[in-house]
């Protein structure tokens, strides 16, 4: 496959954020086509979840395999470390010609460990080719399986970790129509407690691991209490529900 | 066709915003079977964004076919009128036994005509079934085609329509990391100025029909000065960029 003249290209190929079915078909011609695929693991054993969605799909990887450690810490020099160490082992398959699918779960420019891969590779390169294949993400994932609209007419949309201030979060409620908290699982109490005392608990669902075989959708938010969720979970909030529907649609 | 025990099923297909490519395995497989199509036109007798679409991906439509009037209005009167006459429309194909995909320009679930018709025919008849199958919304469309993730780490996004409040859209540049513009049309020479005065303009990206062959990019804001644009049109404002981009992706 080496070939000095022509690179390969970096391609990240989003997947939706779990269910098979959600992949785009841009996104399966890539996972057809590409000799390589990369994809991102939290453990240095464990599973990859992107990996996953695309086993369900059916399709097993080519011949090319590189799974890429990312750690799960906020430790800056082990980030580092991590994102380089993948950089290096991605530039070094696209430099002898051959074509990497980085598979992403959910969508590459949502909330992803693209962003990473994707500096380091052009700091390496700045000439080599990278191209995005936008997915579905997980709040709209989880707004089809709820079966209520995220956003219509003017209404204004917040989407945020839910690790971000309380208090910050809070006033987010008042001023918008619905709010998407990522990342709930370590905030999980108090962001009941803040429910609780804005009387929103009717109008949030939650949902974790969107479109795979765990996927849970609890309408009754506050059976969550003392449980432990998944990291891949997150709230909707239809905070200021209806006021504003009545405006024209795109 | 006709089957008095079991009823069509509604099925709202997300096409994405406009590449053929980023339609779903889920949507394509409902346009392969579905024996009635339906889709929304602004005009009497204009053209469907959504049908052109699928169009492109070189499909036709099936026998069945429903063009579906959604007039670009704020009279209550009009839309209720519509709306109704829609739903009725839908339900007479879905009362036949007949399911009916009903094409989605981007997410059924981000600012779409789907919640009106969706509301109508649960209005006229509360247990037809209805599936939501979702797509790749427009803003990560953009951010793919302009190379950018939308957000990353503990990142806050909002996403608002441009007609809010002008002081409300500039209090939001400070409280959010990426904000996301939709409909600005009717608001762009005033949004331009907020720009400017924030000194945002080179943060700042205007994506027009993305995925279309009339898409635009235009990284430039400054040259919208003046300009008539597309009605599927947005901003995303990079307003706090990579101030919180170290933190951990899901």
């Amino acid at each position: 496959m080496a070939n000095t003249i022509k690179k390969g290209r970096l391609i990240a190929a989003s997947l939706g954020p779990g269910d098979p079915g959600l992949i785009t078909r841009a996104a399966w011609d890539v996972l057809q086509t590409a000799p390589c695929w990369a994809w991102p693991v939290g453990r240095k054993d464990g599973q990859s979840y992107a990996l996953a969605i695309v086993e369900r799909a059916g399709l097993e990887p080519p011949p090319g395999k590189i799974p890429l450690f990312f750690p799960m810490t906020r430790d800056l020099n082990e980030l580092a470390a991590s994102w380089l160490e993948a950089g290096q082992k991605v530039k070094k398959v696209l430099d002898e010609g051959v074509d990497v699918a980085f598979l992403v779960e959910g969508d590459a420019s949502f909330f992803s460990t693209f962003g990473h891969l994707e500096r380091t590779v052009r700091g390496l390169d700045p000439d080599l080719e990278i191209e995005i294949i936008p997915g579905v993400c997980s709040p709209l994932a989880s707004a089809a399986l709820e079966g209520h609209a995220l956003c219509e007419g003017d209404e204004r949309v917040a989407v945020v970790a839910a690790t971000n201030k309380i208090d910050e979060i809070e006033r987010m409620l008042h001023d918008f129509d619905a709010m998407v908290l990522m990342k709930v699982r370590p905030v999980l109490e108090p962001i009941l407690d803040l429910l609780t005392k804005k009387d929103l608990l009717k109008k949030t669902v939650f949902v974790e691991r969107a479109g795979t075989p765990d996927e849970r959708i609890i309408k009754d938010v506050t059976e969550l209490r003392g449980q432990k969720v998944h990291y891949l979970s997150l709230m909707i909030i239809h905070c200021n529900d209806g006021e504003q529907a009545l405006g024209m649609n795109g």
